[in-house]
């Protein structure tokens, strides 16, 4: 019950002592090197009822299992994330994982402590990515011998749960410390503490929410639109010639990426149109402002599947919990307590959103939300997470009632 | 000064004497059925420098000029917007203009006492309605014979003004009692009341801003964007053989819509998710909320041309008062009172947004702002500006300082 009270306090003092903490503390270890592994299912059937022949996914994990296999924390990542939540590949590697920032020895998620596993969904955006490993409609169907293309089942959040649940069934895992994931991570990490009660003791939804509406649906159906309407999509079937559509894809992606901003980031990052002067006399040249967030996307989307794109919109589209017909009812099959964790300026998945999402699961002292601060809207939950270290430190450290 | 207090005082009475004064008022007359006038100006300079060599617009008025020219109030259209702000063409008439509800015989902006007026802009969205003229990409080039395609000169908000300007010029009307408009319509009505300080008298901004960000910007961006990636657009050069890129053009009018509502009206309005059975078995079927949407767009569409939706979000996109560097110091041009009427709910033009263009304008008590409530996001100051009756014509009729 006491919680929120507790992570307070916890807040309170560690900011009144910071200085004091900080001089105190031993010098931030990192994290061993990450090694990618590999998960196999044979016929995986869908919560749709479909059969994948033969599942993979990659997954890695950061600290030690203990003996008990008690300590387990679960991470599941996001829309366009991968299983690689924290660490480095190499010594030289540019790019941590995520939630690098809360996810190692002594930070919030301490892996000193914790087993903190995180696998690749299926159909994971980044398909070609040789750090990822997923099976979605750019694998081969070992029917055919060909790729899957649209002909690979729809899958939706709940599959993406199921194939975590076999992994850590294959680890003799049958107790999770906590759920912890970011955007469509929470929509997994609501799931398993809905679908799960008695396995999951407690969950952490960053920037999310338990059920998608309507006008969210239709606004994530514009990140497949430029994808559907690209001729070089072909219905799906673009692998023979191994000609992505790439234009489409870019489109998609700079949808992504804006619908993820803040009009407060956007002015800082992006070229100013007062001084654009091109785009004052010809119609014919783009806005400086968008050719910089198309080279973005540009770049993002270069080791993306556009078909997996479309999967994981459908599968956010139809996501809430339990895939129920009533998910506020649902969702009350959650027992753990709960650390909602959404982003004040968030456009896409709102703190109202988690705010209806924590009140549909009802008043308990267990129940607790936390606005993450920044300006830089849905991306906060990202880049801004470490604000609540110590409260998630208090969170995931509580005892339990 | 005393505006806005006045204003409220006539809004309380009004409610607090509501049933007494509808059974005192007189039973509400109609306008008489509207005329599409027509107005020509030859060899129209840009403000970009271009020479357009014949425009012309259609505009239409409600009510009757006072001997002194001196009763003229100019309302301004929104984004897919005309001139028909009111009235009806003929007496069968399903749809009345866009803003009937508050311009009529006895209405806020009351027709017994104003000359209404308001014209079609350039590069109007209803290309192909016969009740809109407009000059555009769609229009002859009497250079060549042809349709201009994008070889018509980029054209912004100021363009828009100066054509309007040049219409009252040929009226001999040199004051406006008040310019009002909606959306891209307050835009006008800003850059009017900053262009033109002596000749504006009052300005009502609704769902306005003085300045579009970077943020909006992109947002626009990704109205015109399905139109830019269809192959039937062809750069622009489609007139020849009459093949419009209606898919394009659909999926643009499927984004600006949904950009102009609200989770609640869509939540409220289209099919929901969760009964949504072919959206859970089948990734090629389109979610049945997107099948109504794109249904509802490719109906608004028919009149519509494509490149006209280009040029108009440009000059959106382009849009701060002055087109100057520093919008926030030219807004101080304004010397008119101030009536910004935001939507509460709006997410494509948010309050915040005016209630900054309405803070740079400078505390004056004659910058007055009150909120629009509704379910339906941007389109509450279409649908819902009624609620404000009595606060408008308060601001219409309140003697200058």
């Amino acid at each position: 019950m006491p919680i929120f009270r507790q992570a307070q306090r916890v807040l309170c003092v560690s900011l009144f002592w910071l200085p004091l903490l900080l001089s105190a503390a031993p010098a931030a270890e990192s994290l061993p090197l990450v090694q990618k592994q590999r998960f196999e299912i044979n016929n995986f059937k869908t919560s749709q009822g479909a059969l994948i022949s033969k599942v993979q996914v990659g997954w890695e994990a950061y600290g030690k299992l203990n003996a008990t296999k008690s300590n387990a924390i679960l991470v599941t990542h996001h829309f366009s994330g991968s299983s690689h939540a924290a660490g480095r590949y190499h010594a030289d590697d540019a790019n941590p994982g995520y939630w690098d920032s809360i996810i190692g020895p002594g930070k919030a998620i301490d892996t000193n402590q914790f087993y903190v596993i995180s696998s690749d969904t299926l159909v994971n955006l980044n398909a070609y990515d040789p750090t990822v490993i997923t099976t979605g409609p750019a694998s081969i169907n070992p029917a055919t011998g060909q790729p899957y293309g649209l002909s690979f089942p729809l899958v939706t959040i709940v599959d993406f749960v199921e194939v975590q649940k076999a992994l850590l069934d294959s680890l003799g895992i049958q107790q999770l410390h906590a759920v912890v994931g970011p955007s469509m991570g929470s929509f997994q990490a609501i799931e398993w503490a809905s679908r799960y009660p008695t396995r999951v003791q407690r969950v952490l939804p960053a920037i999310g929410t338990a059920a998608v509406d309507t006008y969210t649906a239709l606004k994530l159906q514009r990140w497949a639109d430029p994808i559907l309407l690209d001729p070089h999509w072909q219905s799906g079937n673009y692998y023979h010639n191994r000609q992505q559509p790439t234009q489409g894809l870019t489109y998609a992606l700079a949808a992504v990426t804006l619908d993820a901003l803040h009009p407060d980031v956007v002015a800082a990052q992006f070229a100013a149109i007062t001084a654009d002067k091109a785009a004052h006399q010809d119609i014919h040249t783009p806005l400086k402002a968008q050719q910089q967030l198309l080279a973005r996307a540009a770049k993002r989307s270069k080791l993306m599947d556009a078909n997996h794109l479309l999967y994981l919109v459908r599968a956010s589209q139809l996501w809430r919990v339990g895939l129920a017909a009533d998910w506020q009812q649902a969702i009350k099959q959650i027992k753990a307590p709960v650390l909602w964790l959404p982003a004040r300026g968030d456009l896409l998945l709102t703190a109202k959103s988690a705010e209806q999402s924590q009140q549909a699961l009802g008043l308990r002292p267990d129940n607790q939300l936390q606005l993450i601060d920044g300006d830089s809207g849905h991306l906060d939950g990202l880049l801004y997470i470490q604000q609540h270290e110590a409260l998630i430190r208090a969170f995931l450290n509580q005892s339990l009632p």
